[in-house]
């Protein structure tokens, strides 16, 4: 097998600021954090490359991370993938694959890769770490080639082993461009994190893993007869968000955020079959916020993914209240907060 | 004040098979039914006229009726409304005077009436009541005016009054064509009672008021993305569901049924303002139905109006194995169940 054919390749195209392999490191270690989207990603125009059929808003979230390390080895007669300490099975590690072949092609590389990877946040939270994973592994699986990607190219690759990875890589607030190619589906940062002090309250309603997984999911969307209408509309919504984010404006940014919210769960409960990743206490904690804001004035809306747990968003200076509120409303609600997140970076070798 | 004067009244027109008034007696009663929809009714195309956006179907419910009396007496200088024994406030009095209004150009009349309606139905169970109460009032109210009318005309005429009254005026299993003007606006019977023995176990999870009336929700649906697909889709659920009920198949009735009750659902929480109608416990007993049919093989299925209650539509075979799951469900639930019920009629005299 020959390992780092980069440096020799022919057939792989490089950006300008790209290195051949120059030494013989091949390992590094890159972090990644979780994003929530407040305007959100549901069904692909292209599946294999997964091309959203809508673009999307989010913020990363600094308090949730992965940091993962990749070994391009030589030696290895295939890849391996520890997640947290234990051996991946079968299904983690043919997505890691599927998308390490896809860098393999990219990066001209000839190896298998031993990766580790590791999530601060605890497993079966139903916090999504899709988003964190691909993107931290295609961060550390490029620097240990050494290859100096834009970030935009990053991005769009990230977005090949988890369609939410590619809003991870740049840092803050961030928008996903749908875009109609591999080229020019990525996210790039439209304010950084220290812009605005947004905190999100994650109400954990449930510990039970999800049902039917995002990827799965998405693939319904088409199958409810209102998906056209609510990605015929997200373009509105994306400008809405990001102008009421860069005005800082929160009671726009909340009415926007929960309806977008509202839309995609519409037409998770209209899909054949239907989806319904709400639980009952997840339909308290709903009800609750929009009590607060609308009745108290506190600033906060909430918003939900593929699952049941409630990401409360309000201001910094909000948080311990709204987490205060939420343990308050029923005995099975956990709490984590999180602030804004940075975009992925390479960490320096230990 | 020139009562009764449909005899001489030449603005008036008439369908072939009525007769003028021809004896003194101006008082009647009549008996109509509740329905519930399976395909459903949800924003207009004409708010005056209550002409909806959709055809619908429902099936009436025999056990849940109202019973009116109206007297035409032209010794009130004002209408008069009794509701289980205690005088309507102005709310219920204005709505009756709106559509007494429009019955006394229609009939002729120019008394004003004496209406007396009774629920056989617990008040503030969120069970709505305007669709029978407006049938009753209709064909009441026709009756002591002598007027003959043909069940098209009297489907039409009820429907002014509560756009679901025109479905409670045929029997048994109903659609109501939408139509595009007040006299192609009317509902018609395409399968009597007997023809499929269903039972609709109502789950009462709220006795609280609607927050959200229908009348006023109507007229948000409009401000959904979402609803002109639900609208242009609902005339294959309407054939859907007849063809399932004319059919007896029971699976597929109940998908489509599902399917539409949430995609109005869906409508309504992204409308603006958003309206949620559904309590926690509606959720927890819509998970437990969809179990109980897709692994337990048990067929009932669920829809909810614009209220947080479950109808559980099952075989009536089911129906008590039914009620005694959703009791067990929790404490916070109570049951009524009901069969298929008649068309609007008119009581002998007591």
């Amino acid at each position: 097998m020959i390992m780092f054919d980069n440096a020799s390749s022919t057939s792989v195209k490089r950006s300008e600021g790209q290195r051949p392999l120059v030494d013989n490191s091949r390992t590094a270690t890159a972090r990644a954090h979780s994003n929530i989207a407040f305007v959100k990603y549901w069904g692909n125009c292209d599946h294999r490359l997964r091309l959203p059929a809508n673009s999307s808003i989010s913020m990363n979230l600094s308090a949730l991370h992965t940091t993962t390390t990749v070994d391009w080895n030589g030696r290895l007669d295939a890849d391996q993938l520890t997640i947290n300490g234990i051996a991946a099975g079968e299904g983690a590690l043919g997505r890691a694959r599927d998308h390490l072949d896809a860098l393999r092609r990219r990066f001209g590389v000839n190896a298998f890769a031993s990766v580790t990877s590791r999530n601060n946040f605890p497993m079966g939270t139903g916090i999504a770490s899709s988003a964190s994973a691909f993107a931290a592994l295609t961060a550390a699986a490029a620097a240990a080639a050494r290859f100096e990607l834009p970030e935009r190219e990053m991005s769009a690759l990230a977005r090949l082993g988890s369609g939410s990875a590619a809003r991870s890589v740049p840092a803050g607030y961030v928008e996903w461009h749908a875009g109609s190619s591999h080229e020019t589906s990525f996210a790039e940062s439209f304010a950084p994190p220290q812009h605005w002090n947004l905190v999100d309250v994650i109400a954990i309603v449930s510990r039970e893993h999800k049902q039917v997984g995002s990827s799965a999911g998405h693939e319904t969307a088409a199958s409810s007869a209102l998906q056209p209408a609510r990605v015929a509309s997200a373009p509105a919504r994306c400008d809405a968000v990001k102008s009421a984010i860069l005005r800082r404006d929160f009671d726009h940014f909340a009415s926007v955020v929960e309806e977008d919210s509202n839309l995609m769960h519409a037409v998770m409960m209209t899909s054949q079959p239907p989806l319904f990743y709400w639980d009952p206490l997840s339909l308290v904690i709903m009800k609750a916020v929009r009590r607060w804001r609308q009745q108290e004035g506190i600033p906060v809306c909430y918003t939900l993914d593929a699952g049941p747990n409630v990401h409360c968003i309000c201001l910094a200076s909000e948080a311990d209240a709204v987490s205060g509120r939420l343990l308050a409303l029923s005995e099975g609600i956990d709490v984590m907060q999180s602030g804004v997140g940075a975009g992925a970076c390479v960490l320096p070798p230990v």
